[in-house]
């Protein structure tokens, strides 16, 4: 067997080429198809950002036009999808609903068993646009409340919010959600993206690729994190402790804290710069700063003491705690933003794939071991 | 950035220690923690054989009776389950079904937030028991037919024909289905177990893990190829045509014969060895020889011709046939059976994990490419 070592974890190998997102973690710079992610944070919005990263280039006038239109239209969901969520516990976790829904689209897809690009893009637009409606339908369903029908008339942000809470959104926190979406879509080989162009690859389907996608975003290694980083402040709130001596106690007896370092980054995590920004003018906007109070003091002191960055995860929860997002929709949120990317990078792979099938570096007892009858066994 | 290139597929790279399952693909060796699979194909069984895999050691007498019992017990669904599998439309494919009931089976298990060595154990009996039942159970709904409930009295492989068929099996059916469980229950790092080590790694959890997975068996470049294999031989036979000139002429064409070749094999896959003799004695021992004469004059027409060998997948088509499964049922028993390497390389995982998370080799537009204002854009 000829094989080259890597280590655990895959760190710094190369697993795929892609067009799609360069990220120098030594510089700390991340750009979606070439234009850096400052850049795209401060002019774009989600639907010209998922734009640049299916199609490579951004969309002239018309093209946005279209493409915003067609997300729009795909605002629709099979009702027996709907039914299917009603018949779900409430006490499963968004998502966990999320992974299970996303795996279910598949059965109403009349392209369920095409794989061309054409089909991988249809697929996407519907995935996309109903992922945001399935974390909103569900999150009322749970709640006892009505669904709200999509308003084909908002952009995605907006309509998300919209079917969330049932009020229009501010322009605000509409443009909060926008931001926070191009920030999310995509991230290179990130865990859940490697999971997906995994699956993809067997040329199995974007519906499998993005279900097992889903499954790895959970973990709290991922994007699960923001979810950590919220618990956390809820936590020292309740407690109405100092947020840098609980910290501290935790860092002693060698707990971790969520939202800090990152695999790829040496640097500032670009987007926490803007998601920091975004936490502090929505807290003092709103009159209620604590939560980015008490998230700067504690990245202060990590900073300081750990030489560790605030990454993605840290400010998004301070973010979405100001908007009233309930906790167990963040990671379900990041989700909705990152699909641009997952299918992005399914269809990437699947326009012109190979099987990704690694090796085991073997561990275990030594070969040949052998059966032995059951009264020879110890 | 410092990467290692390491080409498309991760070919030949290391991503994981494990010491579950040993592959000299030079030699044409696979072995179960260093037991031969020649060995264990004749002398195990399903049962034994996953408490090796999860274990690794050979039970003695009273631990297989414990384990055998355990999974035996594990036979039952949540109604909601059950009643969820009937809404699904009869046009789902049994591997989107599985792939959707297995994600929803972590609403109602008591250790869905619980990662820890034991709980993950007690989550693997539950999901390798239920999803041969999740494989029957559906099986029947799409076909009008009653459900049938499990008898706690036979082994693994038994119950799953019994509920599948509602008639007791055939000591010869019962021993080819053990013995194709044995055969496909682990394979290092294929591309699905490697899908639930990457999603697992997040510090997810199983269910999302084996969702992912079987999301990345139903691709034709893995599990997804024993259906292939069999719609073959149906359109040579449909067409009463040469199997032979009928394959001479798809390769012609340019167009790829599934249950050939492997990424790691060079030699004979020693799984189609044993799968090669099921489907010979089953087909003369049933006066169907049909299916296995066609697949031997395909095997040695494409041994000589193009020098590849049979694969797990070749041989499976056909014995499958001749015990009466159903083609779009032979990918899910694929399934059913890699379930005990699946959850014996997430438990793995867990137990010492660490973050997959490789790179990519950008390919895509410079850095620094600009965000340029909607009047500016061709």
């Amino acid at each position: 067997m000829s094989t080259a070592g890597a280590g655990k974890g895959l760190e710094g190998i190369v697993a795929a080429n892609s067009g799609i997102c360069w990220i120098d973690g030594d510089a700390g710079v991340l750009a979606y198809r070439g234009i850096d992610i400052h850049e795209l944070a401060v002019n774009s919005n989600f639907e010209e950002t998922t734009y640049l990263l299916w199609n490579g280039i951004l969309p002239n006038e018309l093209a946005l036009r279209e493409f915003t239109a067609r997300l729009a239209l795909s605002r629709s969901l099979d009702a027996r999808i709907v039914d299917m969520l009603r018949t779900f516990p409430t006490t499963a976790t968004p998502m966990e609903v999320l992974r299970t829904a996303v795996s279910a689209l598949s059965f109403y897809d009349a392209d369920e068993k095409d794989n061309s690009h054409d089909a991988n893009v249809r697929k996407s637009y519907n995935i996309t646009s109903q992922m945001a409606m399935l974390v909103a339908i569900y999150d009322r369903l749970r709640k006892g409340l009505e669904i709200i029908p999509p308003d084909r008339s908002l952009n995605h942000a907006a309509n998300f919010l919209w079917m969330l809470n049932g009020v229009k959104p501010s322009e605000t926190a509409v443009r909060t959600m926008d931001m926070a979406l191009v920030l999310h879509a995509d991230h290179e080989l990130n865990a859940s993206t490697f999971a997906a162009r995994v699956i993809a690859a067997t040329l199995s389907d974007v519906h499998s690729a993005i279900t097992g996608a889903i499954g790895a975003l959970k973990g709290p290694l991922h994007g699960g994190a923001n979810e950590g980083v919220m618990r956390l402040l809820l936590t020292i709130d309740k407690l109405d402790a100092d947020p840098v001596e609980y910290v501290r106690n935790m860092l002693a007896a060698k707990q971790k804290i969520s939202g800090f370092g990152h695999r790829v980054y040496k640097t500032e995590d670009p987007r926490a710069t803007h998601l920091r920004e975004m936490s502090k003018q929505l807290g003092y906007d709103s009159g209620e700063p604590k939560w980015y109070e008490m998230s700067r003091a504690i990245e202060l002191y990590i900073n300081a003491d750990k030489k560790l960055n605030a990454n993605v995860d840290f400010y998004s929860a301070s973010t979405y705690a100001t908007l009233g997002i309930d906790i167990d929709l963040y990671t379900p949120i990041f989700a909705i933003s990152r699909i641009a990317g997952w299918t992005a990078h399914v269809i990437e792979q699947l326009d012109d794939n190979r099987l990704i099938r690694p090796r085991a570096e073997y561990i275990g007892p030594a070969y040949p071991a052998h059966w032995v009858p059951m009264e020879e066994r110890g």
